[in-house]
């Protein structure tokens, strides 16, 4: 068996982080990440430098940064006016950012979730006209801060019509990292209800209750072969008030290695660039798994 | 489906913390985790207190504590002088703690892994004789910092002795905290054909490597019902020089709330007791969910 990490620690993980790096450090940082053997790693973001200061340099960033042979970087579009800026650094792989619930479509989107796809309907469009590949992040698809626990139901509503625009996958979000397994198994179900199966869907999700790994097996189990994670568990979310990110890649990578599942990614040489980036972003890694390889003699 | 959560904290959690509490704070923490719904709080160890310095106040602390009804308060007893300082306090249920590896039953008990049967024996003879029950704890389990990856036959092996001298269940340790859930599988499939089902095992995960939970899923799904844990989830491994310890009972609950898996627990009131505590230890509790809670507006 395989599964394919697709790494969001320079997108995901940055843009949650308060200290702003340098436009260098970033370059470095993908660098280190496609020499550890990650193959799918999301660049960078176009959303409006208003919103996310942190990656106000996408285009800089993309301009002079080296892509390696057989590596994948996509980024981050939200509209049209992304998808401009994108295109014109010869982007090939975009990600759209749909949400799964009202509250959240309105406070992230400033939309209804009715209205995002109008919005996206023309980026999807355009760049599959343009030979891109579009992925679809569906956001707050286990809880959302303002409505509690989300229906397996209405994130398939909102997952399917995402799917119909033209995306090749769906990254399945617990934004919030509230989720259990339990419900992972539901939201799979619904899915292949609907007539969705795990090889167009991906998971996404945050540690802040430390489910995020119980969840990822969960998911596995049910022949999901993509998983998202950010090395040394960097980001956070703002809406959960909590200093703990996404799902560390490098716990994900440790128990993919025990159970015998191929990543070609090298753990300790991740272990290595968040201990390095660690030291730039000004606080230690949550990933357990940087906590223990670093005490190591 | 119900769970029993073993907590473990006021031992194991307690033990691997440098600062010593008074024996009147332990008490606390015990009442407290008690009035948070546990039903099985292992109180503290008669180890030689030259070992174990935390838990030198072993007596004092039993004599003068509250027990609640349907509370058990199990204590682990190494050796027949740590069994006759239980027996002088009224203990109704003790641990017994082995090793499967020779590595660590050199290190930890300086014996051999088959002597160390003959230490236990007339530990296990007089307990059941006094009307005691028995639990026999099996460490390094996974892997052994040592020795690395161990066998399923040889914990096997271990196990099945100490369960034929009388203990009504063991409890599969990960002390290190590197296990993942196909070796838990291996673990149980190991088990089970060597006639011992999940209703005689109970699963000790340490989180060093964030492995915990995950693993707890794999065994869950085994048809194990009983579950160590550490409230915040103090502890530490010395041997694995991590700050990371037992998995946090409130992780844990967090889990089982999810799975609808009923647990008697009330994790708020376990994460009041582990904001108390950190204050107390000086140092902030490793749980997420703790974490998480604690930012609540």
């Amino acid at each position: 068996m395989r599964v394919t990490i697709y790494e969001v620690g320079p997108r995901d993980g940055l843009q949650n982080e308060s200290v702003t790096l340098p436009v260098e450090v970033k370059r470095e940082f993908i660098r280190r990440l496609a020499e550890a053997g990650l193959t799918t790693i999301e660049a960078t973001s176009f959303v409006h430098p208003k919103w996310v200061p942190q990656l106000a340099d996408a285009a800089e960033l993309l301009a002079g940064m080296p892509r390696e042979p057989g590596v994948c970087y996509p980024v981050l579009v939200p509209n049209e006016r992304g998808l401009d800026r994108a295109t014109a650094q010869g982007v090939t792989d975009i990600a759209i950012f749909g949400s799964a619930t009202e509250s959240f479509a309105q406070r992230n989107l400033n939309r209804t979730v009715e209205s995002q796809f109008e919005m996206f309907a023309p980026v999807v469009e355009r760049a599959l006209a343009g030979g891109m590949r579009v992925r679809a992040y569906v956001s707050m698809c286990f809880g959302d801060p303002w409505e509690g626990p989300v229906a397996p139901e209405q994130v398939v509503r909102v997952g399917r019509r995402l799917l119909d625009l033209g995306c090749y996958q769906l990254s399945l979000g617990d934004t919030i990292g509230v989720g259990t397994p339990g419900h992972v198994d539901a939201l799979l179900d619904a899915f292949e209800a609907a007539g969705v199966g795990p090889d167009r869907l991906a998971v996404h999700f945050h540690d802040t209750y430390g489910q995020a790994l119980a969840n990822t097996l969960a998911a596995l189990r049910r022949g999901i072969t993509v998983v998202d994670a950010s090395t040394g568990g960097i980001g956070g979310c703002p809406y959960a008030k909590s200093a703990t990110g996404n799902l560390a890649t490098e716990d994900l990578v440790w128990m993919l290695d025990g159970l015998g599942v191929e990543t070609g990614v090298d753990v300790r040489s991740l272990v290595a660039t968040s201990l390095w980036l660690a030291d730039l972003l000004g606080r230690p890694s949550p990933s357990r798994v940087v906590q223990a390889l670093s005490k190591e003699s």
